[in-house]
Protein backbone atom coordinates (compact mmCIF):
# COMPACT_ATOMS: atom_id res chain seq x y z
CA UNK A 1 0.00 0.00 0.00
CA UNK A 2 1.33 3.53 -0.55
CA UNK A 3 0.76 6.47 1.81
CA UNK A 4 1.30 9.97 1.35
CA UNK A 5 2.97 12.88 2.69
CA UNK A 6 4.98 14.74 5.91
CA UNK A 7 2.77 13.63 8.67
CA UNK A 8 1.67 10.44 7.38
CA UNK A 9 5.90 9.54 6.90
CA UNK A 10 6.67 10.46 10.66
CA UNK A 11 3.67 8.19 12.26
CA UNK A 12 4.66 5.23 10.01
CA UNK A 13 8.29 5.94 10.93
CA UNK A 14 7.86 5.31 14.18
CA UNK A 15 7.11 1.70 13.11
CA UNK A 16 9.82 0.81 10.39
CA UNK A 17 9.40 -2.71 10.18
CA UNK A 18 6.48 -2.12 8.70
CA UNK A 19 8.11 0.24 5.64
CA UNK A 20 9.05 -1.68 2.55
CA UNK A 21 10.63 1.10 0.24
CA UNK A 22 10.48 5.07 0.41
CA UNK A 23 10.60 7.37 -2.50
CA UNK A 24 11.34 10.85 -2.34
CA UNK A 25 11.95 13.94 -4.29
CA UNK A 26 15.01 14.79 -5.06
CA UNK A 27 15.16 18.13 -3.57
CA UNK A 28 13.61 16.55 -0.25
CA UNK A 29 15.11 18.58 2.94
CA UNK A 30 13.15 17.48 5.70
CA UNK A 31 15.48 16.69 8.22
CA UNK A 32 13.66 14.75 10.93
CA UNK A 33 12.04 12.62 8.45
CA UNK A 34 15.57 11.99 6.76
CA UNK A 35 17.40 10.82 9.61
CA UNK A 36 14.54 8.55 10.51
CA UNK A 37 15.09 6.69 7.27
CA UNK A 38 18.50 6.63 7.80
CA UNK A 39 18.36 5.81 11.25
CA UNK A 40 16.48 2.58 10.27
CA UNK A 41 18.37 2.02 7.19
CA UNK A 42 14.95 2.06 4.50
CA UNK A 43 15.61 1.60 0.83
CA UNK A 44 15.34 5.13 -0.46
CA UNK A 45 14.49 5.49 -4.00
CA UNK A 46 15.13 9.17 -5.50
CA UNK A 47 12.79 10.61 -8.43
CA UNK A 48 12.18 13.92 -9.69
CA UNK A 49 9.66 16.33 -9.82
CA UNK A 50 8.00 14.87 -13.24
CA UNK A 51 7.87 11.47 -11.56
CA UNK A 52 6.39 12.31 -9.21
CA UNK A 53 3.68 14.59 -10.82
CA UNK A 54 1.76 11.31 -11.15
CA UNK A 55 0.99 11.34 -7.78
CA UNK A 56 0.27 14.86 -7.05
CA UNK A 57 -3.21 14.11 -5.94
CA UNK A 58 -2.52 12.25 -3.38
CA UNK A 59 -0.72 15.22 -2.22
CA UNK A 60 2.21 13.51 -1.53
CA UNK A 61 4.68 16.82 -0.28
CA UNK A 62 7.67 14.96 -1.41
CA UNK A 63 7.70 11.89 -0.16
CA UNK A 64 5.95 8.60 -0.80
CA UNK A 65 6.41 5.38 1.41
CA UNK A 66 5.45 1.73 0.36
CA UNK A 67 4.21 0.08 3.31
CA UNK A 68 2.61 -3.61 4.38
CA UNK A 69 -0.60 -3.79 3.70
CA UNK A 70 -3.16 -3.55 6.78
CA UNK A 71 -3.52 -6.14 8.59
CA UNK A 72 -7.61 -7.56 9.51
CA UNK A 73 -8.11 -9.81 12.86
CA UNK A 74 -11.04 -12.89 12.29
CA UNK A 75 -14.70 -11.48 13.65
CA UNK A 76 -14.78 -14.82 15.91
CA UNK A 77 -12.12 -12.91 17.88
CA UNK A 78 -14.39 -10.93 18.87
CA UNK A 79 -17.44 -13.83 19.74
CA UNK A 80 -16.38 -14.64 22.92
CA UNK A 81 -15.16 -11.66 25.09
CA UNK A 82 -17.33 -10.20 28.14
CA UNK A 83 -19.26 -7.20 27.63
CA UNK A 84 -17.53 -6.26 24.25
CA UNK A 85 -18.79 -3.19 22.56
CA UNK A 86 -18.35 -3.44 18.75
CA UNK A 87 -19.36 -1.34 15.76
CA UNK A 88 -20.17 -2.87 12.25
CA UNK A 89 -20.25 -0.52 8.81
CA UNK A 90 -22.87 -1.57 6.65
CA UNK A 91 -21.34 -0.81 3.29
CA UNK A 92 -19.89 3.20 4.28
CA UNK A 93 -18.14 4.73 1.10
CA UNK A 94 -15.99 8.15 2.36
CA UNK A 95 -12.56 7.40 3.64
CA UNK A 96 -12.63 10.63 5.45
CA UNK A 97 -15.79 9.11 7.67
CA UNK A 98 -14.21 5.87 7.70
CA UNK A 99 -10.74 7.33 8.97
CA UNK A 100 -13.01 9.40 11.74
CA UNK A 101 -14.69 6.58 12.83
CA UNK A 102 -12.11 4.35 13.47
CA UNK A 103 -10.41 7.23 15.50
CA UNK A 104 -13.47 7.36 17.56
CA UNK A 105 -13.26 3.58 18.40
CA UNK A 106 -10.05 3.97 18.94
CA UNK A 107 -10.37 6.89 21.64
CA UNK A 108 -13.86 4.74 22.59
CA UNK A 109 -12.20 1.76 23.62
CA UNK A 110 -14.13 -0.02 21.18
CA UNK A 111 -12.88 -3.92 20.92
CA UNK A 112 -13.37 -4.42 17.04
CA UNK A 113 -14.83 -3.06 13.80
CA UNK A 114 -16.64 -5.28 11.60
CA UNK A 115 -16.65 -4.30 7.33
CA UNK A 116 -18.42 -6.06 4.36
CA UNK A 117 -15.73 -7.20 1.70
CA UNK A 118 -17.60 -5.81 -1.28
CA UNK A 119 -18.93 -2.46 -2.03
CA UNK A 120 -17.32 -0.75 1.17
CA UNK A 121 -14.57 1.54 1.52
CA UNK A 122 -11.71 -0.13 2.18
CA UNK A 123 -8.03 0.95 4.27
CA UNK A 124 -6.45 2.54 2.14
CA UNK A 125 -4.17 5.81 2.46
CA UNK A 126 -7.02 8.72 2.99
CA UNK A 127 -8.42 6.53 6.04
CA UNK A 128 -4.90 5.94 7.34
CA UNK A 129 -4.55 9.91 7.19
CA UNK A 130 -7.88 10.72 8.48
CA UNK A 131 -7.68 8.47 11.16
CA UNK A 132 -4.47 9.82 12.37
CA UNK A 133 -2.68 6.98 13.42
CA UNK A 134 -5.84 5.08 15.58
CA UNK A 135 -5.73 2.48 12.84
CA UNK A 136 -2.41 1.06 14.17
CA UNK A 137 -4.66 0.47 17.45
CA UNK A 138 -7.94 -0.87 16.53
CA UNK A 139 -9.24 -4.52 15.35
CA UNK A 140 -10.83 -4.60 12.27
CA UNK A 141 -12.45 -7.28 10.61
CA UNK A 142 -13.69 -7.93 7.03
CA UNK A 143 -16.04 -10.64 6.42
CA UNK A 144 -18.42 -11.52 3.42
CA UNK A 145 -21.43 -11.52 4.46
CA UNK A 146 -22.86 -9.40 7.04
CA UNK A 147 -25.81 -10.65 7.89
CA UNK A 148 -24.49 -14.10 8.83
CA UNK A 149 -21.74 -12.53 11.03
CA UNK A 150 -24.62 -10.77 12.47
CA UNK A 151 -26.27 -14.15 13.42
CA UNK A 152 -23.22 -15.85 14.45
CA UNK A 153 -22.79 -12.64 17.18
CA UNK A 154 -26.42 -12.83 17.97
CA UNK A 155 -26.15 -16.73 18.78
CA UNK A 156 -22.78 -15.80 20.81
CA UNK A 157 -24.71 -13.37 23.00
CA UNK A 158 -24.59 -10.30 20.98
CA UNK A 159 -27.55 -7.72 20.84
CA UNK A 160 -27.25 -5.95 17.60
CA UNK A 161 -28.30 -2.09 17.70
CA UNK A 162 -29.23 -0.93 14.02
CA UNK A 163 -29.41 2.68 13.42
CA UNK A 164 -31.78 4.37 10.85
CA UNK A 165 -33.77 7.64 10.62
CA UNK A 166 -36.88 5.53 11.03
CA UNK A 167 -35.69 4.01 13.90
CA UNK A 168 -38.27 3.98 16.66
CA UNK A 169 -36.02 4.60 20.31
CA UNK A 170 -34.52 7.08 21.00
CA UNK A 171 -30.45 6.25 21.36
CA UNK A 172 -30.81 7.52 24.60
CA UNK A 173 -33.18 4.81 25.67
CA UNK A 174 -31.28 1.79 24.66
CA UNK A 175 -29.78 -0.62 27.47
CA UNK A 176 -26.18 -1.21 25.89
CA UNK A 177 -25.10 -3.69 29.28
CA UNK A 178 -23.25 -6.30 27.82
CA UNK A 179 -22.42 -7.58 24.13
CA UNK A 180 -23.48 -4.92 21.75
CA UNK A 181 -22.87 -4.00 18.17
CA UNK A 182 -23.69 -1.00 16.64
CA UNK A 183 -24.78 -0.96 12.89
CA UNK A 184 -23.77 1.99 11.33
CA UNK A 185 -25.61 2.44 7.90
CA UNK A 186 -24.54 3.64 4.35
CA UNK A 187 -24.16 7.90 3.84
CA UNK A 188 -26.62 8.08 1.77
CA UNK A 189 -29.08 4.94 2.04
CA UNK A 190 -28.30 3.76 5.58
CA UNK A 191 -28.64 -0.03 6.90
CA UNK A 192 -28.95 -2.49 3.84
CA UNK A 193 -33.01 -4.23 4.33
CA UNK A 194 -31.24 -7.76 5.07
CA UNK A 195 -29.13 -5.92 7.53
CA UNK A 196 -31.85 -3.83 9.39
CA UNK A 197 -33.90 -6.85 9.69
CA UNK A 198 -31.52 -8.74 11.76
CA UNK A 199 -31.24 -6.14 14.07
CA UNK A 200 -32.62 -6.30 17.81
CA UNK A 201 -33.22 -2.52 18.01
CA UNK A 202 -33.86 0.36 15.72
CA UNK A 203 -32.41 3.24 16.82
CA UNK A 204 -32.44 6.95 15.94
CA UNK A 205 -30.57 9.87 17.10
CA UNK A 206 -33.16 13.03 17.85
CA UNK A 207 -33.18 15.63 15.54
CA UNK A 208 -34.69 19.27 15.76
CA UNK A 209 -34.49 21.54 12.63
CA UNK A 210 -35.23 21.46 9.35
CA UNK A 211 -32.97 19.70 6.89
CA UNK A 212 -32.02 17.22 9.72
CA UNK A 213 -28.91 15.28 8.76
CA UNK A 214 -26.04 14.67 10.40
CA UNK A 215 -22.63 13.67 9.12
CA UNK A 216 -22.03 9.15 8.78
CA UNK A 217 -19.17 10.01 11.34
CA UNK A 218 -20.72 12.59 13.42
CA UNK A 219 -23.58 10.01 14.09
CA UNK A 220 -21.46 7.54 14.87
CA UNK A 221 -19.75 9.59 17.53
CA UNK A 222 -22.68 10.08 19.24
CA UNK A 223 -23.84 6.55 19.17
CA UNK A 224 -20.29 5.13 20.27
CA UNK A 225 -19.95 7.59 23.41
CA UNK A 226 -23.51 6.86 24.30
CA UNK A 227 -23.16 2.93 24.06
CA UNK A 228 -19.86 3.04 26.40
CA UNK A 229 -21.35 5.90 28.78
CA UNK A 230 -22.32 3.09 30.97
CA UNK A 231 -19.27 0.95 31.42
CA UNK A 232 -17.02 3.68 31.78
CA UNK B 1 -19.56 33.93 -3.78
CA UNK B 2 -18.87 31.06 -6.08
CA UNK B 3 -20.31 27.40 -5.42
CA UNK B 4 -19.56 24.28 -7.37
CA UNK B 5 -20.52 21.31 -8.69
CA UNK B 6 -24.39 19.46 -9.30
CA UNK B 7 -25.56 18.63 -5.33
CA UNK B 8 -24.75 22.00 -4.77
CA UNK B 9 -26.60 23.90 -7.82
CA UNK B 10 -30.15 21.75 -6.73
CA UNK B 11 -30.07 22.91 -3.00
CA UNK B 12 -29.33 26.26 -4.33
CA UNK B 13 -32.13 26.29 -7.19
CA UNK B 14 -34.33 25.56 -4.12
CA UNK B 15 -33.71 29.24 -3.00
CA UNK B 16 -33.53 30.93 -6.78
CA UNK B 17 -33.61 34.38 -5.49
CA UNK B 18 -29.71 33.57 -4.24
CA UNK B 19 -28.34 32.93 -7.74
CA UNK B 20 -26.94 35.87 -9.43
CA UNK B 21 -25.52 33.96 -12.42
CA UNK B 22 -24.64 30.49 -13.67
CA UNK B 23 -21.44 28.99 -15.24
CA UNK B 24 -22.08 26.14 -17.53
CA UNK B 25 -19.89 24.02 -19.48
CA UNK B 26 -20.89 24.04 -23.21
CA UNK B 27 -22.47 20.42 -23.18
CA UNK B 28 -23.59 20.32 -19.16
CA UNK B 29 -26.77 18.45 -20.02
CA UNK B 30 -28.41 17.08 -16.24
CA UNK B 31 -32.20 18.11 -16.91
CA UNK B 32 -33.58 18.72 -13.82
CA UNK B 33 -31.21 21.50 -13.23
CA UNK B 34 -31.54 22.93 -16.94
CA UNK B 35 -35.03 23.22 -16.11
CA UNK B 36 -34.70 24.91 -12.81
CA UNK B 37 -32.20 27.80 -14.20
CA UNK B 38 -35.37 28.57 -17.32
CA UNK B 39 -37.63 28.31 -14.88
CA UNK B 40 -36.40 31.00 -12.71
CA UNK B 41 -35.03 32.96 -15.48
CA UNK B 42 -31.40 33.12 -14.16
CA UNK B 43 -28.75 34.14 -16.02
CA UNK B 44 -26.57 31.70 -17.40
CA UNK B 45 -22.71 31.91 -18.87
CA UNK B 46 -21.61 29.15 -21.24
CA UNK B 47 -18.03 28.51 -21.00
CA UNK B 48 -15.74 26.00 -23.14
CA UNK B 49 -13.44 23.03 -21.36
CA UNK B 50 -10.83 24.79 -21.42
CA UNK B 51 -12.25 27.85 -19.64
CA UNK B 52 -13.62 25.98 -16.78
CA UNK B 53 -10.12 24.02 -16.55
CA UNK B 54 -8.79 26.45 -13.73
CA UNK B 55 -11.71 25.60 -11.12
CA UNK B 56 -11.56 22.08 -11.77
CA UNK B 57 -9.72 22.13 -8.33
CA UNK B 58 -13.22 22.39 -6.46
CA UNK B 59 -14.85 19.37 -8.65
CA UNK B 60 -17.49 21.84 -10.78
CA UNK B 61 -18.91 18.95 -12.79
CA UNK B 62 -19.79 21.56 -15.49
CA UNK B 63 -21.40 24.33 -13.02
CA UNK B 64 -20.48 26.80 -11.23
CA UNK B 65 -23.06 29.53 -9.00
CA UNK B 66 -22.42 32.56 -8.38
CA UNK B 67 -24.52 33.66 -5.40
CA UNK B 68 -25.08 35.82 -2.56
CA UNK B 69 -22.86 36.05 0.08
CA UNK B 70 -23.72 34.19 3.55
CA UNK B 71 -25.44 36.90 5.61
CA UNK B 72 -24.09 36.78 9.18
CA UNK B 73 -26.63 37.84 11.92
CA UNK B 74 -25.34 40.06 15.37
CA UNK B 75 -24.45 37.84 18.45
CA UNK B 76 -26.39 40.38 20.31
CA UNK B 77 -29.43 38.54 19.00
CA UNK B 78 -28.71 35.33 21.04
CA UNK B 79 -28.41 37.31 24.82
CA UNK B 80 -31.57 37.43 26.13
CA UNK B 81 -33.26 34.09 24.30
CA UNK B 82 -34.10 31.56 27.50
CA UNK B 83 -32.84 28.73 28.20
CA UNK B 84 -30.32 28.88 25.21
CA UNK B 85 -27.90 26.85 23.30
CA UNK B 86 -24.97 28.39 21.55
CA UNK B 87 -21.70 27.03 20.00
CA UNK B 88 -18.21 29.29 19.55
CA UNK B 89 -15.66 28.39 17.53
CA UNK B 90 -12.37 29.19 18.31
CA UNK B 91 -10.37 30.17 15.51
CA UNK B 92 -11.53 26.37 13.37
CA UNK B 93 -9.47 25.51 10.35
CA UNK B 94 -10.96 22.90 8.26
CA UNK B 95 -13.80 24.12 6.22
CA UNK B 96 -15.25 20.32 6.76
CA UNK B 97 -15.02 20.29 10.28
CA UNK B 98 -16.98 23.81 10.17
CA UNK B 99 -19.57 21.90 7.66
CA UNK B 100 -20.16 19.31 9.54
CA UNK B 101 -20.42 21.13 12.74
CA UNK B 102 -23.30 23.11 11.09
CA UNK B 103 -25.04 20.69 9.91
CA UNK B 104 -25.05 19.52 13.88
CA UNK B 105 -26.09 22.49 15.23
CA UNK B 106 -28.95 22.62 12.63
CA UNK B 107 -30.25 19.08 13.64
CA UNK B 108 -29.94 19.55 17.47
CA UNK B 109 -31.62 22.87 17.33
CA UNK B 110 -28.59 25.03 18.51
CA UNK B 111 -29.95 28.54 18.60
CA UNK B 112 -26.76 30.14 16.51
CA UNK B 113 -23.13 29.54 16.20
CA UNK B 114 -20.46 32.51 16.71
CA UNK B 115 -16.58 32.60 15.22
CA UNK B 116 -13.98 35.07 15.23
CA UNK B 117 -13.30 37.02 11.88
CA UNK B 118 -9.70 36.74 11.86
CA UNK B 119 -7.53 33.08 11.45
CA UNK B 120 -10.84 31.25 11.05
CA UNK B 121 -12.65 29.65 8.15
CA UNK B 122 -15.17 31.51 6.90
CA UNK B 123 -18.38 30.37 5.13
CA UNK B 124 -17.02 29.17 1.78
CA UNK B 125 -17.92 26.75 -0.96
CA UNK B 126 -16.63 23.93 0.55
CA UNK B 127 -18.22 24.69 4.41
CA UNK B 128 -21.85 25.17 2.20
CA UNK B 129 -21.11 21.83 0.62
CA UNK B 130 -20.15 20.06 3.67
CA UNK B 131 -23.07 22.13 5.31
CA UNK B 132 -25.48 19.86 3.04
CA UNK B 133 -28.29 22.38 3.10
CA UNK B 134 -28.07 23.16 6.96
CA UNK B 135 -26.15 26.24 6.64
CA UNK B 136 -29.38 27.95 5.27
CA UNK B 137 -31.14 27.08 8.54
CA UNK B 138 -28.28 28.00 10.71
CA UNK B 139 -27.79 31.42 12.52
CA UNK B 140 -23.88 32.38 12.79
CA UNK B 141 -22.55 35.55 14.10
CA UNK B 142 -18.34 36.72 13.33
CA UNK B 143 -17.40 38.90 15.96
CA UNK B 144 -13.85 40.59 16.48
CA UNK B 145 -13.50 39.92 19.93
CA UNK B 146 -14.24 36.38 21.10
CA UNK B 147 -13.01 37.12 24.82
CA UNK B 148 -15.24 40.31 25.24
CA UNK B 149 -18.30 39.11 23.31
CA UNK B 150 -17.85 35.38 25.83
CA UNK B 151 -17.69 38.24 28.99
CA UNK B 152 -21.51 39.71 27.52
CA UNK B 153 -22.65 36.86 27.27
CA UNK B 154 -21.54 35.70 30.91
CA UNK B 155 -23.08 39.20 31.75
CA UNK B 156 -26.41 38.20 30.37
CA UNK B 157 -26.70 34.63 32.35
CA UNK B 158 -24.72 32.64 30.22
CA UNK B 159 -22.44 29.65 30.88
CA UNK B 160 -19.09 28.97 29.06
CA UNK B 161 -18.60 25.47 28.94
CA UNK B 162 -14.79 25.03 27.80
CA UNK B 163 -13.74 21.78 26.03
CA UNK B 164 -10.44 20.73 26.23
CA UNK B 165 -7.79 17.77 26.91
CA UNK B 166 -6.65 19.22 30.08
CA UNK B 167 -10.78 19.45 31.30
CA UNK B 168 -11.32 18.44 34.86
CA UNK B 169 -15.02 17.60 34.29
CA UNK B 170 -16.31 15.04 32.48
CA UNK B 171 -18.77 16.27 29.94
CA UNK B 172 -21.83 13.92 31.49
CA UNK B 173 -21.42 15.94 34.91
CA UNK B 174 -21.74 19.53 33.72
CA UNK B 175 -25.36 21.14 34.01
CA UNK B 176 -26.49 22.10 30.92
CA UNK B 177 -29.54 23.55 32.24
CA UNK B 178 -30.44 27.38 31.28
CA UNK B 179 -28.53 29.41 28.60
CA UNK B 180 -25.09 27.64 28.00
CA UNK B 181 -22.35 28.72 25.66
CA UNK B 182 -19.75 25.54 24.27
CA UNK B 183 -16.71 26.54 23.15
CA UNK B 184 -14.88 24.29 20.69
CA UNK B 185 -11.00 24.71 19.90
CA UNK B 186 -8.92 24.84 17.19
CA UNK B 187 -8.37 21.41 15.57
CA UNK B 188 -4.62 21.46 16.88
CA UNK B 189 -3.89 23.59 19.39
CA UNK B 190 -7.51 23.73 21.34
CA UNK B 191 -8.65 27.00 22.74
CA UNK B 192 -6.62 30.13 23.24
CA UNK B 193 -5.61 30.44 26.46
CA UNK B 194 -7.70 33.80 26.88
CA UNK B 195 -10.87 32.38 26.07
CA UNK B 196 -10.17 29.22 28.50
CA UNK B 197 -9.30 31.73 30.94
CA UNK B 198 -12.66 33.01 30.49
CA UNK B 199 -14.56 29.66 31.05
CA UNK B 200 -16.55 28.95 34.01
CA UNK B 201 -16.31 24.66 33.20
CA UNK B 202 -13.40 23.33 31.33
CA UNK B 203 -14.53 19.55 30.49
CA UNK B 204 -13.31 16.80 28.30
CA UNK B 205 -14.13 14.18 26.78
CA UNK B 206 -12.64 10.95 28.06
CA UNK B 207 -11.09 8.61 26.04
CA UNK B 208 -9.74 5.10 26.61
CA UNK B 209 -7.05 4.14 24.01
CA UNK B 210 -3.26 5.02 23.22
CA UNK B 211 -4.14 7.63 20.44
CA UNK B 212 -6.88 9.50 21.78
CA UNK B 213 -7.47 11.56 19.43
CA UNK B 214 -11.47 12.85 17.99
CA UNK B 215 -11.95 14.57 14.75
CA UNK B 216 -12.82 18.08 16.00
CA UNK B 217 -16.70 17.78 14.14
CA UNK B 218 -17.14 14.41 15.80
CA UNK B 219 -15.96 15.69 19.66
CA UNK B 220 -18.32 18.82 18.61
CA UNK B 221 -21.54 16.02 17.70
CA UNK B 222 -20.70 14.17 21.13
CA UNK B 223 -20.94 17.63 22.95
CA UNK B 224 -23.66 19.38 21.53
CA UNK B 225 -25.73 16.46 21.95
CA UNK B 226 -24.86 15.84 25.61
CA UNK B 227 -25.38 19.08 25.82
CA UNK B 228 -29.35 19.49 24.30
CA UNK B 229 -30.05 15.80 25.96
CA UNK B 230 -31.61 17.47 29.30
CA UNK B 231 -33.73 20.15 27.58
CA UNK B 232 -35.30 17.48 24.43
Amino acid sequence: MLVYGRNVAKEVLQNPKKVKKIFLMKDFKEKDIISLIEKNKIKVEYLDKKEFSKFDKFSHQGIILDIADFIYTDYENFLSVDNAKIVILDHLEDPHNLGAIIRTCEAAGILGIIIPKDRSVDINSTVMKTSAGALENVKIAKVTNLVSVINDLKENGYWIVGTSLDGNLDYRDIDYTGKIALVIGNEGNGMSKAVENSCDYLTKIPMYGKINSLNASVAAGIMIYEMISLDK
